[in-house]
């Protein structure tokens, strides 16, 4: 199939992943724009939400006015019913109609953020992951990555000792790192991105894995 | 042990089921009131809700105003997540307590609304009953039954015929009894009280079946 022939039986499904000012947001543009200058329908969208009762539940799960904390097994229950409400309502009839789905984080983060960071269950995960995606996965899940040396020299640049506070984002933050690792290292469909080069570096490895793996899908 | 004896390692749990109109809010009532009666501290209340979070939960399942139906797995998701919750900050602690939980509806609902009524696979239910309650379950379950014969003439009362939709009502709310009866059949804590006699008929048979059941937990 050529680049110009977008007649398919399914789109294809995008995800990228990554922790706090990977530049994810800047980057899910860029590869929009990548599919979207080869002829492509590109359905952007992002988790928790993407749809008026996904991002509902993402109010009630940020909501930062409560007075009761969620317990982990609420907070887990509710990240996926907004990710079943996001696959049924809007990332499956995209994907059924042909047209592309990138999505701003997916179930990678949960394993990331939930199981990694917070230490939950990656068996419980792995329970919900297959009862709400039923075997849905992405085709290629692009893991903005930016090395420990990296956010080591970042912090240092801020100065001083770390406090309490910031000693644990950071061990909860290398948390997250791992679990994104771990799961780039045993799934074939992640390639890793390196992110601590200035933007166009970035996206010039951006286009050159675009190039090489998605070339082949059109 | 004595019924003045309350000193306990763990509460009892009791919930009540039942489809609509069959008298459930009174006689929760009724059995706290009993249970109180004999120096028990008794926890009451209901789902979905029970906590804060869990009542947040409730109102955006419940919410008529919203444009986006749920879908089945969302719906399905939402209720554990608000049981979850409710047996996280509510349930379990009362119960580690030793007080007693008297709860409007439990998982017994989730099987006979949603996999009875709706047609949702039991099997996915069974999967986050185990997820969420660990192997907790009530302890005793009073399903307050009304049989087809009276739901029957009740209708019969109404005069006319059916239209579709209270014909459609009818035939969801015979599979919800259909399934609260066989989930009876099969789990020893249930007891079926046949709710189509007069009030004071009802609570002498409620008042029977706590003089069995419970006496013996006291």
């Amino acid at each position: 199939m050529s680049a110009g022939d977008i007649e398919r039986q399914s789109g294809r499904f995008i995800t990228l992943e990554g922790g706090e000012g990977v530049g994810k947001t800047t980057n899910v543009g860029f590869v929009c724009d990548w599919l979207t200058a080869r002829g492509i329908e590109v359905v952007r969208t992002r988790e928790p939400g993407g749809t008026p009762g996904a991002e509902a539940i993402r109010e009630l799960l940020l909501d930062p006015s409560r007075e009761e904390a969620w317990s982990d097994d609420a907070e887990l229950l509710l990240v996926f019913a907004a990710r079943a409400q996001h696959l049924a309502e809007r990332i499956r009839p995209a994907l059924d109609r042909g047209a592309w789905v990138v999505c701003d984080r997916f179930t990678d983060a949960t394993f990331a953020y939930q199981g990694g960071g917070r230490g939950l269950d990656f068996e419980r995960i792995r329970t919900l992951e297959t009862l709400v995606q039923n075997g849905l996965q992405p085709d290629l899940t692009l893991l903005l990555d930016v090395p420990i040396s990296v956010a080591a020299q970042r912090v240092a640049r801020r100065g001083a000792q770390l406090d309490r506070f910031e000693r644990e984002r950071e061990t909860f933050f290398e948390a997250v790192r791992a679990a994104y690792l771990a799961r780039a290292d045993s799934h074939d469909r992640f390639a890793i991105i390196d992110a601590s080069p200035e933007l166009a570096a970035v996206q010039q490895a951006i286009e050159q894995c675009l190039s090489e793996r998605v070339a082949a899908w059109l």
